[in-house]
Order: C-alpha cells, then sequence, then structure tokens
C-alpha cells in the first residue's frame, strides 16, 4: 500500500509551512494587494492612478548556484533577499518601481523550517522594497533535487509611466558612466568562485577580507532602488546596467545604442579584495574576471555630463565613481 | 587557469539558445507588447482599455516530477505545454484571460538542442493562450542538477475586471457541479504515480489505456481558457476549481464559502483506466487516489441550476458530467 508521503511528497508539511509563513507574508501586502479573493491566483488593483499610461515590467530570475553554497553553509535566511533584489534591480533598469513578486521554491525533501528561512528572505526583501508577495510555489520533488538540496527562482512585476522607461535611446557619446559599489559577487560567477576556491577553507576568519570567504560569499546582493527611484523620479538617469552575468561591458553593450560604445576607465576603482582572492586562488585569467563579475560595481547610471555631480551628491551612500564614459562606436 | 566554462557554466551555449528561440519568442507578442525596449525586463501596455476597474491575476508554478518522467523519456516538447497550461487554467480560476508568461528553465549542463524543445512547447502553448511570453531565465547549475536533468517553472499574469472576478462568494446550497474531462494526471501525482510504476515497463503498449504508459502519463495538461474565456464573458459562471494536488474536493473546498461543502457524487463518471491502473499497481487506498489526483474530472465549474443546461451545451467539447452539487455545510 503506497501513499503520496511514502512516495516523499508530504502534502501536511507543505500546509503546515504555509500556515506559519501567511501573516509574515501579509505583512508585504499594499493597498493595491485585493487580499482573501485570490484561490487560485494573487489579485491587484491595476487601475495605477496617476499615470497617465502605465506600463508593466516583469522579470524572472534565480540565483544560480549561491543557494548550493547556502546549503552548504547551512544559511538559508539571506537568499530569497538576494533574489528578490536582483529582480528589483533588473527592472529598475527599466525605470520600473516593484509592485509584486511571486516566488517558486523547489526541494527534494521539504523541511518546513529550512523553508521558512528561506521564504523568510525573500518576505524580507519585498517589504524592504514596498513589493507584495503576491504568489509562490513548493514544489517537493524527490527524484529531481538531492535531499537537503533546493532551488529558488522568482518573478517581479513592476511599473513605469511610459514616457520615463530607459530604454537607453537618449543615451550618447560624452556621456558619463558611474558605478555605484556592489556586495560582493551579488548572484553572479558563483559556479566559477566555487570551482576557485575548492581547496580553501570557507569558513576560517580572513584578515585581507575581514571576514570568512563565506560570509564575503553570501554577502547580500543589494537593491539599488531606494537610491536609484528618487533619481529616475528627477530626470537624471539616461540608463541603468544591472551588472549581472557578463560584467560590467556585457550588462552595459544590453543598454547602450549601436552608434557608441562604453570606455572602462579600469583603474578608476580599487577591485575588492574577495575578488582578487577568487582570482587568485583559480588563476582566472584578467578578461574572464571582467566577464563573469562585477568587480565591485553592482550598478551602473548613465548620466550627461552637467549632472555627474548631483548624481554622485545623491548616490553618496553607494561609494559612487566614475567609471569611465560613452564614446563613438567607430 | 580556470575558466567559467571549465566551471560548467557555458555562457556562449545560453546565447546560442537565445539566437535560436528569438523568433519563435516573438511570434507569441501580442500588441500589447512593447518590444526591443525592455533589456532587464519585458515590458507591457497596462493601459488595458476597455476596462473599467482592471485587475492583475497573477500565479506561479511548475509542473512536478513530471519533468523527471519527460527526461526519463526523451521526450522534451510537452512539458512547456503543461506548465503554461496550468497557470492558465489557475488564473481562469479568478475569471482572468492570460496577458503574459515568464519562464524559469534550470538545468546541469546546458544542451540547447533539448532547452529549445522544452521552451519550444512554452511558445507553443503561449500562442494557443494567446500569452505573451514576456521574459525568462535560463540557468545552468552543474552543483545543483544532474547533467541530463532540468527543473520547469512559470509564472502567468491576467487581467479581469474587478466585478467580474470570481471569489466564490455568489455560490450557495443547490448550485450544481460540472465536472470537464482531464487529459490524464495533468500535472499531479507524478511522484505518486512513478512509485507505484516502478517496476512497470513504461513503453510497451497497453490495450486497456490504447496506448503505452509514457504516452498516457506525458499527455498534455489542456487549457480550458477556449471553452471557459466565453462561459465567464456570459456571466454562467459562479465559481471554478482546477483540479491539482488535493484532488477535487481539496480545490473545490478552496472556493467554497463557509457555509456550504461540496457533495461529489463519485460514481458519476467513469474514472480513466490510467488512474485505475496505478492504483492497482501501487495498491493506492481510494481516499488517498482521490486526494492526490483529479480521477479525469480537470475543472469543475459551478452553476446555479438554471443555467446547467446552457453550461453543458457550451462545453460539450469537454466531455462536461454533473459530478455533484452545493450543499449546506450543517
Amino acid at each position: 500500500m503506497l501513499t503520496y508521503r511514502d512516495a516523499g511528497v508530504d502534502i501536511d508539511a507543505a500546509e503546515e509551512l504555509l500556515r506559519r509563513l501567511k501573516p509574515a507574508i501579509r505583512s508585504t501586502f499594499t493597498p493595491a494587494v485585493l487580499a482573501d479573493i485570490g484561490h487560485f491566483g494573487g489579485c491587484y488593483d491595476a487601475r495605477f492612478t496617476g499615470y497617465a499610461h502605465p506600463v508593466l515590467v516583469a522579470s524572472t530570475d534565480g540565483v544560480g548556484t549561491k543557494v548550493k553554497l547556502a546549503i552548504r553553509l547551512g544559511i538559508h535566511s539571506t537568499v530569497g533577499q538576494d533574489l528578490v533584489n536582483h529582480c528589483v534591480n533588473d527592472i529598475l533598469c527599466c525605470g520600473a518601481r516593484p509592485l509584486f513578486f511571486l516566488d517558486y521554491f523547489a526541494c527534494g525533501k521539504l523541511d518546513p523550517a529550512i523553508a521558512e528561512q528561506v521564504i523568510g528572505g525573500i518576505i524580507t526583501a519585498c517589504r524592504e522594497n514596498g513589493c507584495a508577495l503576491l504568489g509562490g510555489e513548493t514544489a517537493e520533488m524527490p527524484s529531481l533535487y538531492a535531499p537537503g538540496d533546493y532551488d529558488l527562482a522568482g518573478t517581479i512585476v513592476g511599473v513605469v509611466e511610459r514616457e520615463r522607461l530607459l530604454d537607453g535611446s537618449r543615451i550618447q557619446a560624452g556621456d558619463v558612466l558611474i558605478g555605484l559599489a556592489s556586495t560582493g559577487l551579488h548572484t553572479n560567477g558563483y559556479s566559477l568562485a566555487l570551482a576557485a576556491l575548492r581547496s580553501e577553507d570557507l569558513e576560517t576568519y580572513r584578515p585581507e577580507l575581514g571576514s570568512s570567504l563565506a560570509e564575503a560569499l553570501l554577502s547580500i546582493h543589494r537593491s539599488y532602488a531606494a537610491t536609484l527611484l528618487p533619481l529616475l523620479e528627477r530626470g537624471l538617469v539616461k540608463g541603468l546596467a544591472h551588472v549581472t552575468g557578463g560584467g560590467i561591458l556585457g550588462n552595459l553593450t544590453r543598454i547602450l545604442p549601436k552608434t557608441v560604445r562604453a570606455q572602462i576607465e579600469w583603474s578608476a576603482w580599487e577591485v575588492p579584495p574577495l575578488f582578487r582572492y577568487i582570482q587568485r586562488a583559480g588563476h582566472i585569467p584578467e578578461e574572464e574576471m571582467r566577464r563573469v563579475f562585477n568587480l565591485g560595481i553592482g550598478m551602473v547610471v548613465v548620466t550627461a555630463p552637467e549632472t555627474v555631480s548631483e548624481v554622485l551628491a545623491l548616490c553618496a551612500e553607494e561609494q559612487p565613481v566614475v567609471i569611465g564614459s560613452v564614446v563613438p562606436a567607430a
């Protein structure tokens, strides 16, 4: 006699998890969430009062093998924050502010205590970004994931006024590139970093990092929304590039018109010790480092020369630095 | 000397995949998609002309261990359709029509040919449901997934007029439950089914199924949108329950007011042979079957007694059958 539980799927554990999380999920709700009416879907008021031509901006992402590191270290409360902040930064690059988020949590064996920490991180970051956690799916898939393993993905939906949508088209030669500091690897390059560091003890304190490798590697991917939304409001930004896979140049290329290119002054800022540590440990060529990692710059703001000082002043808390300029492509 | 590729992440393969898929992805675009402007997010016109009070309805889901079966059988073109149709049916239960979809595809080793088939299935179903594929994420995570394995999740966003939002509140004792036929297990109960069938040869033709077990099990989760959206327009529907995990009763409970309950006539329809085959093979108790599987009923329509014949006529292609009624809870 076989039951779902025998086959490795515990519906009661999933219900217990939802019961535990419900009050915290509700704490993310904004007035636009039409709570208690969407049984099969989350409902969100789409009147967007105050917008002449609202545009939804949506993005889906995961946190890559940073989850694997979190699992290995048994620290489950931060990857959810990485995920939400990553998604918030992505739609910010289109000029959008976050409205709501939905998560996907898949695991081999559902441990409600661990899942609660992971989704708790999502809830924390949703609250910090003024973003409602509108829905989600928890999947127990014993044949696909090893018992302690899980994966995490999420989708964000935000809104922007059509005429304030950032599409990079106003960027021109002479514009200035301002880099905002990252808090570490953010969510990119973990497979390479962990391969490079495979013989290192991650939990020993490293004076050059001011922390252990584990702590430095799990440092939370930060959200730039609180800093950048006011700049977007004031029209000071011609383009934003979130530095994810592809590095600084790869991501700038996504937003620049074909007539121009980015010229980076690689010596303009000091690459944080964590990146140099990884590079040394893995003998990783400099070109590969630039293609894979953010090297200390988590977001690039493109602005006109005459607004540089204003942007630098308004971003002061993000350790802003002029990292280059926009030049003709030819 | 170590590179990202050495660490198991092939950025070029991911770019090749996107290049291959781009024309097909574009084929899903509706006029509301603001194409070519969202570099870090997909952009969708949110003016919703014709709606007095538009409400967005969003849902995230996966396909569970049905992916594991697809991987085992080497048939990759259908799970994407399962995923989209599942999500479409979920928001349909709130009365919403689909607007756009975003997918998450995670794998151990990115094989562009396989990923193209998987995402091709998503594209096919998006087109069939009039839903734009607005974005997505492809993640290569060698340490989390075995080389041939992948997981799949997705998020749908739809819209409904506020006063047409189905919240079950109009359901009352005396209302009638009409079941629409499923095409198989849809996307629920695969861990249990595969455990029950572990000694069976899935690819042998089974006369009682009219197919092999593999074919019956991989049968595509169908979308009820084309049938049900016109009924919703006409106001013939008081509630819809998509029969997913939790079975017929579990899902009806999600939409019924607390003052009533569903009374199912379990003998009103014939449970398809596939379910009985699984039950026999796994010696699964009848109660467990009802809690885990749809047993041949993929969607339940709740309607008033006076509109039953009209609903039956309009759903004729879905083999509709009266499966019970709504009775007082006491």
